[in-house]
């Protein structure tokens, strides 16, 4: 996506330096736009934990550059078991986005097809640039498969503007580029249909705020920020006309585990007849899981996150501000489950399907 | 109720100047307790409409004391113009809280039976002060009714701590004292019962991270405060025993319209078999409505509140931080309407009652 008119993705290898990834420093947005370089694998596990990269495709892919660099850290003598304590290490940073072992395990299934750790290294870096190249791919097809849903609409409204709600950043931020739930709008929005979203701003972190509300402005999508309890209102007066999140993780029976309160809009949306669509790659599946809410782990990250907020104030500094008393208890997990029964639709990169067990083997046939 | 171990309400007559009517100033809670001045009806009105004083009973409360101030600027010519538009400023502050309408009709009503201005000032004294004892009279009631839900429960749990969630303030600080989803709280916890309550801190304006959380703390009762996404993973996970919350205006079959956000905590309640309880005064209904979500006027406020959020920072300053780029759009519904059927039972000052036209006009014949 382009970024002040330059093409950009979340995530690269340096140009001139290719020992250095880079990432766009999501802690800073939307207030400054700065890259970071990263060097060791030690680095991306701290960016990973601190949110510097977030969301599930960028978090994959992050892994996979991690172990990039964990392969050039490693001495020829004893590569094998650096490498594996790097892969646990980036597997132990966050514990629901089904991506990040999904990405360990496939770099460790590339570079066991070398012979000397030379050979490893050329293979870590061919599959982490794999990784996200497939990543963008699956987030292009996403947009491709679920663009009728929104033109379908707007025919169905004979023009007027298909309202779209949606929570936390799926955008290509929490990507490698193009995202998942706004892959669709941006193909819609590219196409000429008239779309308008709906921005949960997702406490505590904000990434509604901070980062969908940014990337919809850097692509000219039109848009509106409500706090995350203004949904209900919404769809209870015909203002939202379909709703599209990401997920972290995703089971084989169609329960999707998504940034805490997700669960609460698909409730909404299904008392108030509003389709509810999870738009996901296939690196986002667990097939080894079937009952989400007993069995996907949910972090619980810091209280401070709740207690505390981050912006900029009216001289432009970033500051942080206290929102409670001294010596308020908070508590703050990150995600919930939204059970399978409250989800329309899936939109994958191999097609849209029912959020079913049968529905998603009928596009995966080989996790039968 | 007590703050730093003195007693208060939330509204009073000055002591020793009885022309001034003084409020504790909620914009400077949790950071700061403050006492303001107000002398005039437009001081009542710029604290309603500012948020300084706010809450369903605490602004009826306000109302009458506005309406007290006004008879004392009244001339003695012209005082019942001055006086009746004094009460169509005051009720025009805010349009979704039914106590405001109910306290400046119950005012007029009270000063038309004056014959001079000067008894009319008399009886307006008398009746906003009669309005300010009834609401925490109210309250108290509201408590002593409810309490049985909570004791029942901790029977159920064998005294381990009953988890109630609330949302927004509903406490004291809302009413004149006690507070109506509060008061079963405080009243199970005075009586030595084991709660806990998980504290939504309630965007856009926060009022459970800087209000329910401070009034709670004050009292000593455990509470833990929660982003407002969170709410449905708890019950999913068997972390909430009941919901308590206030409201704003409750229709004749049971409609309650209440801070933005609500509606879908009782969603998640009713996904959940979590019972549902809204506590409020008889002055909250409105006789005149049936369907709550066609009828009720929900107040939007301005974008400001949702782009801007206030704190204090690490070195004690209260600052505002802006948490969106500084283009993006917003809007700010203050309240959403939770239909009748997501209600368990109505907690009023006569008794517990089912959320129904039967139910309510069981408790207020005198309605039918």
């Amino acid at each position: 996506m382009k970024v002040g008119g330059h093409p950009y993705r979340t995530i690269w290898l340096k140009a001139g330096d290719e020992r250095v990834v880079q990432v766009i420093d999501q802690q800073r947005l939307p207030h400054a736009f700065e890259v970071r370089d990263l060097r060791t694998v030690d680095d991306m596990c701290h960016a990973i934990r601190d949110m510097t990269v977030r969301g599930a495709g960028l978090i994959g892919a992050s892994a996979g550059f991690g172990l990039y660099l964990a392969s050039l850290q490693a001495r020829d003598t004893g590569f094998d078991d650096f490498v594996a304590q790097a892969g646990a290490a980036l597997q132990a940073t966050r514990p629901t986005a089904a991506n990040l072992s999904w990405a360990v395990a496939r770099m460790h299934l590339a570079m066991a097809a070398g012979r000397t750790p030379e050979d490893k290294r050329g293979l870590a870096r061919r599959e982490a640039l794999a990784i996200a190249d497939d990543d963008a791919l699956h987030c292009q097809r996403i947009g491709e498969h679920g663009v009728a849903l929104i033109t379908d609409l707007a025919q169905r409204k004979r023009g007027a503007p298909v309202n779209i709600l949606t929570h936390c950043n799926a955008g290509w931020l929490a990507f490698v580029d193009v995202g998942t739930a706004t892959a669709p709008i941006y193909a819609a929005h590219d196409a000429g249909v008239a779309v308008h979203v709906w921005v949960d701003e997702t406490r505590p972190r904000n990434q509604g705020a901070s980062l969908t509300a940014w990337e919809l402005a850097q692509h000219g999508v039109p848009h509106t920020l409500i706090a995350d309890n203004t949904g209900g209102h919404l769809m209870q007066h015909g203002l939202v006309d379909m709703v599209i999140t990401g997920a972290d993780r995703v089971t084989r029976q169609g329960d999707v585990a998504n940034k805490i309160g997700t669960y609460l809009k698909a409730l909404a949306a299904r008392d108030n007849g509003v389709p509810f669509y999870v738009a996901l790659p296939s690196s986002t599946f667990d097939f080894t899981l079937r009952d989400g809410v007993a069995h996907i782990p949910i972090e619980e990250r810091g209280a401070e996150e709740v207690r505390w907020i981050s912006g900029k104030t009216a001289h432009g500094q970033i500051e942080s501000v206290q929102i409670c008393p001294d010596t308020t208890p908070a508590r703050n997990w990150g995600f919930d489950v939204t059970p399978a029964r409250l989800v329309t639709q899936l939109i994958c990169e191999r097609g849209l399907c029912e959020a079913s067990e049968a529905g998603i083997l009928s596009l995966f046939p080989e996790q039968a």
